[in-house]
């Protein structure tokens, strides 16, 4: 079932039965370096999750390390998932986009689209990004961009991406402070809080707003800006499969569009994210989703692991993972194609065994 | 399941969700009126499989005579592994291509390629083929192709095929003695032992690559040569979906290639067969495979009868039959989308109530 956080189900109905793209941004930012800011990957690999993660959804096995990324307490990687609903009800077709990566996936047969992006720095000595340009990237990949289907999944894996999320999101000037969600249980507070005031004791009184961007955003949240905008020439549906730092790509848009003085035409563009964003009680995504001037459908796909007994998959019920990969959007796909719990349960089991 | 036999998983993990239309090149060889060469079709009436297998895959009933083909055994012909998976997930189109039919299939509705290419004689007379002709229009063939789908399943239905595989590839020089499968569990080694050196005693010394093939070949492994390279201008990707045949054809077009200096760029080609060949103690594919100059894909789908109790279908596991009419590209396809190995096991069973 899909549930409603802002506006109302109709968006999401009509998807259903309809086939999707699934896009994954990939990108590295050198925040992620900072010891214990994130669980999202393997210790001393961070850098290689977003590489694994694509390899992971598209052929089912990774190619640039032995083993599935897990986080240290042993939660597996969101892809799991994502791969399990590519499994059961395919998606057209997936593609990936460098937006920065330090080691390209090992794939043959599947669309790499690649910008010239470089890895952005850590944000605590300024990320470093010529956020403009990759801003400009972003519309002119929607602009350009050929879909062989009826809407696209837009999904992303970032290193501790909620961490530049959570400095952009106040640099803006959004009052975000404990809105946004981490890959930890408990939101590695003292490090992150630490590392995003370093963010933005860099950031100037005259910086207008790219510059902003280019200090303490990553990437993804630049491009994907972009390419929301540029996708209001073209007739393309999106579901913005992510927790809270999709959400934070709202937040620059809506920015960028008082800059503009624009409007953004949202009947096209939603937001989906898990259960476990949804409900994490130590971040807030409906208040951040309230905080841009226009109207966004914004859903949750009613599915947690409450049917395994697996030990690792039970830790994202409690709360030590919730998102990632496009999970919550791959999920909406599949319960909108009558994929059922049950399957996906069983699915993702079969990764572990 | 998609298992890798040569090559690696990327192209078919590629063609996940993607829709496919299928192909079927039909055609009659003397050589199955050979007693005892072949266990594909009812006896006296062999010539007719192809006719019927098309019917059945097509429209689900055979018109050209009152059952469905059966070995004298009581194996269902691989027909209705194709069928079921088009019940399951329907393939984009299903096209017909008279490769030498001594009865065309009667079939409305469906598109029948037909080439004014006859029944090829027996190869222990010489098989007749105006080879140089039917490979050209295998690549004309190709340079028209409309398609309404991403990719192309290619079957094939030619009763006593793998002993005109067994003798080209052996005309051919290659090292294929023991090599090529049979319809039945155990090879009918004598019999077909005779027939190819009957075969391999009309070549003649001065003969060309064509000359070759219209004495030993058949109209299939002749005109798929051409067609696969006749895609070669064309984007559209292929599998072979075939065992030890379609792997002919590939010995076919690399004797060819090393005729004209030419290069075959397989990106777009694998071969698909099934788990009864894979794993057949009797024959060997992947040796077959690695007898060409050029890399390429192959696969199996992990499918068996394990789950069924029908005493005709156990026979598949027994290995008194392996492959036809292009199951091993259908199961793949099944796979691909999603189709599990209990629904396709329903389906088979429910045409022989």
């Amino acid at each position: 079932m899909i549930k409603t956080i802002t506006g109302n189900r109709d968006f999401a109905e009509s998807l259903r039965g309809k086939r999707s793209s699934f896009l994954l941004c990939m990108s590295n930012t050198k925040t992620a370096a900072i010891e214990g800011i994130t669980q999202a990957g393997i210790p001393g690999m961070l850098h290689l999750t977003p590489t694994l993660d694509a390899e992971f959804i598209a052929i089912g096995e990774v190619r640039s390390l032995g083993t599935i990324a897990e986080t240290p307490k042993g939660v597996p990687t969101p892809a799991l998932i994502t791969r399990a609903v590519h499994l059961l009800h395919p998606f057209r077709e997936i593609e990936m986009l460098d937006l920065g990566l330090e080691i390209t996936p090992k794939l043959e047969h599947f669309k790499l689209h690649s910008f010239g992006i470089a890895p952005s720095g850590s944000i605590a000595e300024g990320a470093n990004i010529p956020a403009e340009e990759v801003f400009e990237k972003g519309i002119a990949f929607a602009q350009n961009l050929v879909l062989q289907s009826d809407y696209i999944i837009l999904g992303e894996s970032v290193p501790a991406g909620t961490t530049t999320a959570l400095a952009t999101a106040l640099a803006l000037g959004y009052d975000a402070q404990d809105k946004f969600s981490s890959s930890f249980k408990n939101a590695p507070s003292g490090i992150r809080a630490r590392v995003v005031d370093q963010a933005l004791a860099r950031i100037d009184e005259n910086d207008d707003l790219f510059d902003t961007l280019s200090k303490v955003g990553d990437n993804m949240l630049i491009f994907n800006a972009g390419f929301i905008l540029g996708l209001q020439s073209r007739d393309i549906p999106i579901v913005l499969a992510g927790g809270t730092q999709m959400a934070c790509v709202l937040l620059v848009i809506n920015r960028i569009l008082q800059m503009m003085e624009g409007e953004l035409d949202t009947a096209k563009i939603a937001l989906c994210t898990t259960k476990w964003v949804a409900e994490d009680t130590s971040s807030d995504i409906k208040a951040l989703l309230e905080m841009v001037d226009f109207p966004i459908n914004a859903y949750y796909a009613d599915f947690d692991f409450s049917l395994t007994s697996h030990p690792a998959l039970k830790l994202y019920d409690e709360g030590e993972a919730k998102e990632g990969v496009g999970a919550g959007g791959a999920l909406m796909y599949a319960l909108l194609n009558g994929i059922t719990k049950d399957s996906i349960t069983r699915k993702v089991e079969s990764f572990l065994q």
